[in-house]
């Protein structure tokens, strides 16, 4: 089986630190290509990044159409360009906050969402009320860190993460912690020894989600919203992404 | 005053419509600019569509700050790009769909949206439920017609869109009817006259709506989630996005 | 067009405040009557007192049906009587917390609304529900401070006011600030001045929304539910609003 | 124990219906005061109706805390002006929509409430979802039936109403039924028999539950929302409504 | 009328305190049974007990049905099998914590629950929500007090509790309060007293509220869901619990 | 990886069924130990029968606590005693109604539920809000097929089934089709090759999500609500579930 996992940023030690966690939790048979976007804007932390962010990442989906992947990650917390990429790609796709979310549903009552930046709060609520896991996030707590001083050692990153999940299991009354950004990956098995509670990175969570689905048979519903887009012209910088009538990108 | 409507796909002839629409309904003193991004799909009739819609409008968005725009609608009834336009204006932006809903909320007790294509009562009822008017939308209908045949006389769209509004009244019991497209916008008239209820066309909607936030001092709060984006690198197809540090676009 | 803003209560001086906060904001060739009801209480501080607001509203309603408005705004935060104004109308009728509430939502992604008396918190929090506000109300607030001190420079009731408004902001996380009272309409600029944030006082917002449900040719549905009230026996003290059966009150 | 049951409105004939059913229910040693307000609409089958039949409601709360009544039932399928009712009273005070809901709630996953006039379903929606009863209300239907038809045994009302609950029951997969108005007290076994299932009217239920309240010592919390309201004064037809400061009314 | 009040757990001074409080609100005409099981845990205090409390439960239905008793109550607060009860029993069955939340929602517009462990404290959220109550629901604290303490003058319980109640009133602006375990029902007046508002214990509500149920000659709808379970082979410790075809137990 | 799939009811060729099941969609190196409870009805199709089949579950988990098993699927689609289970087992448990409910969120916009008798659709329904699936769901299907007879190839179960799963994506519009009951687990290829939109086995789906939380390291949160039960005296038929203080089961 092979898996795409996209970082829709574009900054390449980011796509390492994704395709490692990825690549750790496959099983046997399993191949992550983790890829970054030729376009795009090297990190995420707004709308405007991420609506910017979608272009690359569906020129992805379509290279990975060409490439034979089953099945797709989106490996950024506000699950950019997910809708588009279902209906473009014949296997299915999960965004990593689903995924996280959804993962962490399993492991108790409730769970605290721990992410970077306090701009980025709303969305991580938005997504948990529109994947229906509004019910079990007890809290989405920010940390003030840009989400590029993630890979930075001397930042103080890591024990301001813990800190903050330490006070949201204390505070929140909350099971388990979501890790809210792909570039906390890393982090997981620390965060969880350090707090006591299961910690869900994304990633990793939507990497094993998806190959399950491929494993059972499952991809998109495509015989309504998400069936293949109607070919069209398309004009100006992104006219490549027109679609062909007959194929699938 | 002045406010600037963006057309997000990239056909003209419906960007004419509307101008005409979003020009017959504001105050004296105000002047409507109804603009075409030259870059996207000729139509929006996907995820895929209307994710590569946004960074044409959003070019536009800049564009408009650079003219001194007052203010913003967004002309397409899935409202995309909204929350990155509100980041990137420094007036108010709203969505057809958002005014839609909430000026028909104040007609009754519920409405009932009629759009063109089955694919898109998704997301149109996703945004019901985003803008807190799930309660008062009582069905979404779609008529099978593909947005560009709206601009054909010959495409009996018109009989057939009239024909659903008042099948929405006799079995919604629905008290208004919204337009599901901002290509719906000169039907508006004709179909309130044909079916007994008051009929909400966005484009007009979100015209005086955003005229009333700019004539009320109201804009957009920057304080969090709607600050200006961090400036950072943006890369390949997309690089001219790039925000200035200091500049607004 | 001839616009009605009724001040539900019976203090002249608060009309006068709620009439030039309307008479502010409309465009030109919009008149504003601002009308006291001969019953009523002196201000609305509670259940009781809202409830008995209404017949002298209604009065109103019914003598601007005579005056030939084109539509109304009620201006009392609890909206009293807004569907059964609805009913006698021909023209639009819209409530200042429903217009509050919705034109902060066009702001960000959420809102704080700060009131006078905790007693009318509830109140609040239920019509935020009511009108599908609820997810973008993040925070009812109250000063403890009756409603007609809000006329005495002495009370320090602009302070107070406005200090609450500043405490929303931080610990609310609000994009925008709702003023929970008609007297507090002139409020509005001083407030958003000092704490940095959108401030929507309802008056004015009503007063704009329902300039344009008229400009739009929009009006209350009325083939249903807010279909003119069958005509019956009224006795007693109200005996007088028995309805015609042929003609609109 | 001493319980007054108030018809909202002036029609003596519907009083003395609604007063059989609450005595038929009450245990031992409770007597029932059934009312008939001297101001107000002969029916109440609008918005209209019902905001102006508070003021004679109220008077009649009045009244009772003078006979000494140790609660209330409010008997009309609108409850109007239960909260200003509650603040008024010093016992416990029930409506007969929320009274009937709650109830049915016990006997299963779902109930539909059956009513007079189609315009009269949203409120009891309303009513529904403000009750916290709308997960179980799986319908509102109407049977295009008058209220004061109900009384007349030539107009086959009772026939068109066992019908409409047999459909409920069929099409809506619900356990029970609610009666939607307080003039259909005397169907309630007659209905329950020809359905088979059990059926609810809110006069019956309401009775034992404010006498239950009563029994079991519980008043309306009144430190906060429903505290006594502030006395102030009164003007015009209603200026009798003013409370005084020390007594309760 | 005979009704039967089951306490859940195997402890017999429990079952006496729970009987008292029933006996003590109930019309004159009706007799109380308070029964334990013979099988079960000593306490419920984890979802594991409570699950393990239902056979033994059960089986009192069973022979609460012999004995002709007209309807039951469920005297734990996790409510631990209310819909097995209702196929099996003939009358109306009710659990305390349904019956505490509704019986509460009629006193203002808001209760908190105040429980004994902490881990009790998503149960009593996730029934508030069940029910339909959440929307009163305020809160729930815990006290951290074990089940059995309660009946420890010793054990300060009392006071713990009071004190979380008086808490409840001041933070989360309630109105009321409900106790949220059945050990707790001879607490209700001294609380009521020194917190100053209403006090709602589940055994007493519910018992009236079932006593309620069957003067009014209502039972559980038995045409669909709740219908007399299917006969059918049981094996092993409870094959005894096999059902007959043709009689109820 | 050892995982233990448990068929609450004691049919053992449904056992054989579900075994297979699981077994055909694990990774290398993981066991399915599929077993049958000693206690406990034939099959579950009442609440009646979910809740006496809790015992006999709750006996396997503590067995598979003591063969070291990893991980645990409830094979019944009402998720019968799933908390209790989390609360015994070192590892995670998955009921499989959440876990196809959750799995077919990830397909697209909706999903239809196909299931046995109708008497076991409200808790369907009740799961799919409890598990935040309530907004994918658009609807549950019964086909008045018992469970047992799902094994009897003449009863053209097959046939009914995946007519009404054709019919739920007709009239639903939905993107996918649960399966609502473990003994449909050999069904899922027939159909969805049928019905043409993807088909959820329940079964499958918790096994894939169990068998990733292991790989995952992740366990139920046993902080809280889901900590070891405290141990206490059991009494009657189920005097051996008495935990001891120090060890699991």
């Amino acid at each position: 089986m092979l898996l795409t996992v996209i970082n829709p940023n574009t900054t390449e030690s980011m796509t390492a630190t994704i395709g490692r966690a990825a690549a750790a939790v496959v099983s046997p048979g399993t191949t992550v290509r983790a890829v970054t976007p030729a376009t795009g804007p090297a990190s995420i932390e707004s709308h405007y990044d991420e609506a910017l962010a979608v272009p690359g990442l569906l020129a992805e989906i379509a290279a990975g159409e060409e490439a034979g992947s089953d099945g797709y990650v989106i490996a950024c917390f506000g699950d950019p360009g997910l809708d588009a990429a279902r209906e473009l790609a014949r296997g299915p796709v999960v965004g990593i906050a689903e995924a996280a979310m959804r993962t962490a549903s399993y492991l108790g009552r409730g769970f605290s969402v721990v992410t970077t930046l306090g701009r980025t709060v709303g969305r991580a609520q938005d997504l948990a009320e529109h994947y229906g896991a509004a019910r079990f996030c007890r809290g989405v707590r920010a940390c003030a860190i840009p989400v590029l001083e993630l890979e930075d050692p001397a930042s103080g990153a890591r024990e301001r993460i813990t800190e903050e999940c330490r006070r949201a299991v204390a505070e929140d009354g909350s099971d388990a912690i979501v890790l809210g950004c792909a570039g906390m990956a890393d982090l997981c098995a620390h965060i969880s020894a350090a707090v006591g509670v299961p910690v869900v990175d994304g990633v990793a969570a939507a990497t094993r989600t998806v190959e399950s689905l491929v494993a059972l048979g499952l991809r998109t519903g495509d015989r309504g919203e998400f069936a293949r887009p109607p070919a069209k012209p398309y004009t100006g910088l992104l006219r490549h992404f027109r679609l062909g009538v007959a194929d699938r990108c």
